[in-house]
């Protein structure tokens, strides 16, 4: 399976592009396990439950971060399962995020499909969110690792706090990149890194190691949203599932709109002050807005900060020993960046 | 302290009526400690969290769930300090759901106040209640017990399904007296009785004790959310802080409304279904409501119902020695329901 991408920007390539290919081969059993204790679990006497949170689990997500502890824990050649159950656990803390996201955000579509607030209403997406965490941290319970406990419960704490920064920061022009890196590092990268980490402490590493892991996922996490960001500038709902210039029209004020900011006119900035503050969101203003993106080169310059975190992902890798689950993540964190050329 | 009540009924009573009084005193000291933790733990490098859970948290609560966890571990004479981490993890839980509640029920009033979703917005709520439900976790890692984190975090998804199970159950006025208690026993009961149990965790009691506790706080859970339900029908917003009627316009079916129901002639039944559904929920209205309640002595036999979930609460304690602790708690029990006369 590789994921149909809009062209950002079209380069010159050698060789074939990154795909998610070697990294879904290699945890694709796991990954089976995985999907096995997740549909086992999101059950509840309460048929809602099931019904809202399978329409967000089964909607084409691409499990990313549970695929990450997967491949770490291959990565560590850890012969056992317990990867399964957090993997699972990580998943579930990610859904719940999502069901409350997109309630914070009132959006109506997410990969292309309706969200579930929109189809059952903002209070069940709240309380199924808040199921489904709980449901996490049981999981994380039955597997009994104290300090994968406080890895997630950390990582959780540290979402939560990445989304509130990121709610004060809406509609703020004058959030600067610094402050922006900090939100993503906590709302997104904060969760890559704590899935990553997880798998070095079932495969009983040292600490340097989990360290490592915990580095890796941060990077790559931090590349991903910086590629998402781009993305909602350029890619259309029908190939990826969100309506372009939703982050523009929730005055979500991302790494490339800071850059086009900063490097514009005093006129661009009025323009983006005002279009942050919903003053200039229909589509006309959308155009505008794209125009000044290209003109101050901010998509392909977020992008190459994305390739800045995605090639330090890459080398923490560097101490981990070569083989196939190495290639695949690797080539995972290229493909992080590439989908958004 | 004690608090103001609006009488229901006017009953004669031998003595004095209880109050929280001797549980207040009882638990003063250790009660200074867990507002420390709680103070100390919703600080944030966010300014809104602190300030939007401090409002809640400052806002007047009784704090009868962390008082139980305290009291409870007095009962048992144990010596330590574990309880007051494990205390302010239970109010965390308890707030957290509060301002999920507040969200889904688009409450404008909590004890009096205005609900933080009415001063901070819906989606500053959602993610405040996240956090510090991420940070209950966090304590529950630093006191390091498998077993108390598997019972709050059993309690928690618990609360959620009961949560989405009343949001199924509203405007449903075929819902029956089972499955209201159901309901309430899973999204009040379960916290009352987690935050009983876990003392006998900290305290290393055997099974048999932890399992008494549980009962205690389960039943005492069940008794507290029927005289809330009585109160809603009967309370003024000056004295309880929460709108007389808020449960009606809601279309929460509580157990006055199913008896009056149950009870009611074919043209009350027509009545309350589209009341329930939201077609006559004007003060008219709820005056009718409420002579409809007279008539059927719903309200008193709310009261009934809670006075029995209380006495059994109470017997639970026979098992545990006579004491300050001992006394205070079945006190509370019957404050509990005594509140509601």
């Amino acid at each position: 399976m590789t994921a149909t991408v809009t062209p950002l920007i079209r380069t010159q390539r050698r060789g074939s592009p990154p795909t998610l290919g070697p990294l879904l081969s290699l945890t694709a059993d796991d990954m089976n396990a995985v999907n096995a204790v997740i549909l086992a679990r999101m059950q509840s006497r309460i048929p809602l439950i099931p019904e809202l949170a399978g329409h967000l689990i089964a909607g084409g997500g691409k499990r990313l971060r549970p695929m990450l502890t997967l491949a770490c824990a291959r990565l560590l050649d850890y012969p056992g399962t317990r990867q399964h159950k957090l993997a699972a656990a990580v998943e579930f803390i990610h859904t719940a995020t999502l069901l409350h996201d997109d309630v914070v955000d009132g959006s109506d579509l997410r990969r292309g499909r309706r969200t579930a607030n929109h189809i059952w209403g903002n209070p069940a997406s709240v309380l199924v969110g808040d199921f489904l965490f709980s449901r996490s941290f049981e999981l994380m319970v039955e597997d009994g690792s104290l300090k994968v406990l406080k890895i997630l419960s950390n990582a959780s704490a540290v979402i939560a706090e990445g989304e509130v920064d990121q709610l004060t920061a809406q509609r703020q022009i004058g959030t600067d990149e610094d402050t922006y890196l900090q939100i993503i590092g906590a709302k997104t990268a904060a969760l890559f890194a704590a899935a990553a980490r997880i798998a070095a402490v079932v495969a009983e590493r040292p600490e340097a190691e989990e360290a490592a892991l915990d580095g890796f996922g941060r990077n790559l996490g931090v590349a991903f949203q910086l590629v998402d960001d781009a993305i909602d500038y350029a890619s259309d709902s029908g190939t990826m599932g969100k309506a372009v210039g939703d982050d523009f029209r929730d005055g979500k004020v991302t790494l490339p709109v800071i850059l086009a900011h900063a490097r514009g006119s005093d006129e661009d900035r009025t323009f983006w002050r005002a279009a942050m503050l919903g003053q200039r969101s229909g589509d006309d203003d959308l155009a505008h807005a794209q125009s000044l993106l290209a003109a101050t080169n901010a998509i392909p310059d977020t992008l190459a900060r994305a390739r800045h975190y995605a090639e330090r992902a890459k080398d923490v890798l560097s101490r981990f020993p070569d083989g196939e689950a190495r290639r695949a993540l690797r080539e995972a964190a290229d493909f992080a960046v590439e989908r958004g050329y």
